[in-house]
C-alpha cells in the first residue's frame, strides 16, 4: 500500500473495547462515556490542535477499523482486555499491515495481551498481576526520550493494578519507564519497538477499575507517545521483497516464486 | 509444558525442506543427500560428541516435528525456501511454543521468509536479493560473541546469492556479522534474538544453488550458533500469566478470565 | 550546571580542526574557506531558519569552546583529524560535561578518534582504513529513524576514504546506516548513542581529501542529525548523585562523602 | 598486547578497597577478613575447581594490579567506595587497556562510581541512594541469560542500601535484573556491557554495612557473572587502527600519522 499522508495535525484513533463500561457499573462510574473517550480527551488536552482524535470500538462494524479508517490514521491507540478473542483476525491482520507500512501504534495496559500486540512481538506477552490497590511509581530511566518529557520523576499513581515481571516481550528498543508497586514488584512500564516502518509504544499504567486515565501525568505520557509514534516517513509503504540487478540499486522487481527464477 | 532436559550432548534436529534437491538436478549435484544432511555433517564435524544431530524434512509425517521430537530437541536448525507455504500452521504453532518455552532455533538463509521466523519476529522479514554469483564477505562486528569465534575476519564466500538491506526485522539483540556483496549491497547476516525462554540465531549465508554449506567457516559459525542457542535453563517451561497475592512472590494462580475476577 | 535554553532555532556550533586546509593545498582547493564552513553551509541549506550556525576552530582561544559558548550551544558538530592530541584536556572535559548535561553532539568521520568521542564511548574507537578512492554506498537499516529521512537508499558517494570494521565502539543505541566500499569492506556509518542527558550521532562519510561535504545527501543527513541531537529537555542539568530520604522522592541531598555518612 | 590464555580454570582477581573494614568496626564485624575475602569465597563456593581466585587491595604496591597480574587474570572483580580517588590513574589506564584487550570485569555495588567504571562507560554513573535498611527485591527480566540461572525470582535481600534511578549509564547491552526497594525506588541492578574485546557485568547488590556478600543467591549471581565475563577469544589483543590495501583483508599496516600519508 502507498498512502499520501497529511502534513498537518496527527490523525489519531483511540480504539476501545468498551465492554467493562457497559457490563460493570463501577467502571461506568469512573468512565461514564467509555474509557476510549477519556483517553481521547487526555490526548486532546495535551496535543490541542496538533492532533485530531477520533474513537472506534469493538462493536462498531469491522470494529471501526476499516481499510479507509486505517489509511487515514497516523497513530492508533489500543485499549482492550476482556474481549481480546472477539477481535477479528482479519482486522488484526489489517492493523498489522498498516503498522509495518508506517502507522504508529500506542498499546495501553491490558492491551499487552491483545492479538495485535502479540502478533507484533512474536512472544506470549504474559506477566504477573494483582488488582489490589497497589501504589504505582513510574520511574524514568531514559531522561533523553521525548516521551519522558514534562512529567515528574517518579509519576505517582495512588491506586493501580499491579503488573510485574517477567513480562515476556522482546528486549525493547528503548526502555523509558520502570514501575514499582507497593507490593514490591517491578515492571518495564514504558517501552518502544520499531517494526517494519512503524513505531510502537507500550505503556502499562491504566486500568478499567482505577481512574488512571484521568491522571494528569499519565495523560501527558500517552500524548507524548502519540506524538512520538507518528511516522517521519513521507508516505506509508509496505516492506517488500524485491530482486535488484547488479549495479541497479533503485529499481527492484517483484518476486516471482522460489523455483521459477 | 515442562520438559526435563538432558544434561549431556546437545540434541539437534536439522530441518530441511528437501524440495530443490529433488526437483533441480544442479542442486542435487551440490547436495546429493540433501542440504539437511550437509548441514548436519557440518555441525557434527565441529561439535563432535557435544552434539547428537538428526534430520527431519517437510515430507515426513507432521514434517518430522511431532510433539515428541520437539520435546527431545535442544536446538532446531531450519532451512526452507520454495515451500514455506506448505508448512502446516499446526506445526508452526508447535515450534513457536517450544521456542518460547526454551528450545533454541537457528534459522538459515531463505528461512528468513519461513512462517516460523516471521511469527517470531512479527515483521515481514523481506529483503532485497539477486542470485548472480556475488562474492560475499562476512565481517564480524561483535568480536566478543561466542558465535564469532574460530573464523577469519572476514569470512570469504566466493559465490553466493546476494541478500541486501533493508532487511525488515526487529533490531537484533546482538548484531554479530555484517556481509557485503561484490555488487555493493550490505546485509545484517548474523543476528541474535531472545524470544520467551528461547534463543534464536539467524545466519544468512547458504543457498541451494551454491556449495556454501560445504564451506569450512560457514560450518563453524552454524555449529557455534547451535552451541549458543542451547538454553541454560534447567527445564523447558512456558511463559505464563499468573496472579500473585501481595507479599507472595513465588506462588502464582492461573488466570480465570478478565471479567470473572 | 543549569542553563535556560532558547525555545527557538537550534543553536549550532561546527567545530573544525582547520589544519589540513592550511597545510595541504589540495584540501584547500576542495574547501577554500575551511571544512567547517562547508559543513556549516550544508546545515544552513537544510535547516534554514530552524538553526543558527556558527563555527569555531582549534586555533581560536580555548579552541572557541569557552563555557559561555557551550552554554549557548544546543548542538556541537565535531570534525578533527591530524591534531586530535592538540585539543586541550580542559576543553574536552568541558565539552564532555555539557554533553552529559544535555548538549547534542554530532561527530563526523575522523572525529571517531577525537578525545571527546573516545571519552564518551570508553573504547579505543579504532577501525581499519584506506584512502584510495573507494566508492561508498550508505544503506539505511532503520527506515523509521528521523535521521534517515529525505535521502536515497543507498546514498552513493563516488570517491571516499574507506573506513571498515571492526569499529571498536559500544553497540550503538540505534544503528541507522551501514556502508559498503568498492573494496568490499563494511562499516557502521551512522550510529546514535545516549550519554547522560545528551544525544550523540556519529556519521562517518566525509574526509578532507574528498568533496564529501559538498554532497547533497550527506549534507541532508548531517542536518537531520543536528535536528535530532537537540535535546527535548527543558533545561540543561548535570546528572547528580543525591541522597533521598524514605518517602521523599523529589528532594535529594548532596553527597557528603563515603565515610562521613 | 597479546597474551596466551590458560585454557583451564578461570583466573580471577577480586580487588577490594579494604578501607571500611579497617576504619569501621561494624564493617569489620560483618567482614572480618575483608569484603574481598568474602566475595572470593562466594566465587569459590560456586565455581569450585573451575576458578582460581586471588585477591588484591588498594594498599598493595600498584594496588596489586601490576601488568603481570593483569596479564594472568581472566576476570577482575571490583569493589571500591570511600577511596575511589586514591586509585592511581596509571593503574586505571592499565586495567582499562586490559578490558579492551579482552579481560572480563565484574563491577560490584559502589564500584559504579569507580574511576575504571566511569572511564569504560563515558558517563557520570551517578544515581540516588539511601542507607536505611530497605528490603531489596531483585527481579530477573532476561530469563535466558546465563547470569540469571540458579537463583529465585525474585532474590530477596532483607536489608540493603537503596540505589535508585536515574542511574546515569549507557543503555546496557543486556538488562538482566531490576531491583525494587521497600521505599519504592527501582534500579537496573544487573547489566552487561561489551567494550573492546572485553565483557563487563555490573551488579549492584552488596554493601559494606550489610552482610549481602554472605547471601547465597548474591554469591551465585557474582559467580555466574565471573563465568560469563571470561572471554571466549583465544588470546588477549588490543583493538588497533590499521591500514589495509585494496583486496588484502588480512594484513594491516600500522598507523603512521594523519598528515604523512
Amino acid at each position: 500500500m502507498t498512502i499520501t499522508p497529511t502534513t498537518g495535525a496527527t490523525r489519531v484513533v483511540v480504539w476501545g473495547e468498551n465492554r467493562h463500561e457497559q457490563l460493570e457499573p463501577e467502571v461506568a462510574k469512573i468512565y461514564p462515556r467509555g474509557m476510549h473517550t477519556t483517553i481521547r480527551e487526555g490526548i486532546e488536552e495535551n496535543l490541542a490542535d496538533q492532533a485530531v482524535v477520533r474513537t472506534a470500538t469493538l462493536d462498531d462494524p469491522e470494529h471501526g477499523l476499516t481499510e479507509d479508517v486505517l489509511a487515514a490514521t497516523d497513530v492508533l491507540v489500543w485499549w482492550g482486555h476482556a474481549a481480546h478473542d472477539e477481535v477479528s483476525d482479519v482486522v488484526v491482520d489489517r492493523v498489522h499491515q498498516h503498522v509495518l507500512a508506517g502507522m504508529g501504534l500506542v498499546v495501553l495496559h491490558s492491551g499487552h495481551w491483545s492479538k495485535i500486540f502479540r502478533k507484533l512481538m512474536g512472544t506470549s506477552c504474559t506477566l504477573r498481576w494483582r488488582s489490589e490497590n497497589d501504589r504505582e511509581l513510574i520511574w524514568t530511566v531514559d531522561p533523553t526520550h521525548p516521551i519522558a518529557q514534562g512529567v515528574p520523576h517518579p509519576i505517582i499513581v495512588d491506586a493501580q493494578e499491579m503488573y510485574g515481571e517477567q513480562f515476556d516481550i522482546p528486549a525493547p528498543d528503548e526502555l523509558i519507564f520502570i514501575s514499582s508497586f507497593s507490593g514490591g514488584e517491578v515492571f518495564r512500564s514504558g517501552c518502544t519497538f520499531r517494526r517494519g516502518h512503524g513505531r510502537i509504544f507500550y505503556f502499562s499504567p491504566g486500568d478499567q477499575d482505577y481512574p488512571v486515565y484521568h491522571h494528569k501525568d499519565i495523560r501527558k505520557v500517552i500524548a507524548n507517545g502519540v506524538a512520538w509514534a507518528r511516522s517521519d516517513r513521507p508516505e506509508r509503504s509496505d516492506p517488500t521483497l524485491l530482486r535488484y540487478e547488479t549495479g541497479d540499486f533503485f529499481n527492484g522487481h517483484g518476486y516471482e516464486g522460489a523455483l521459477e527464477r
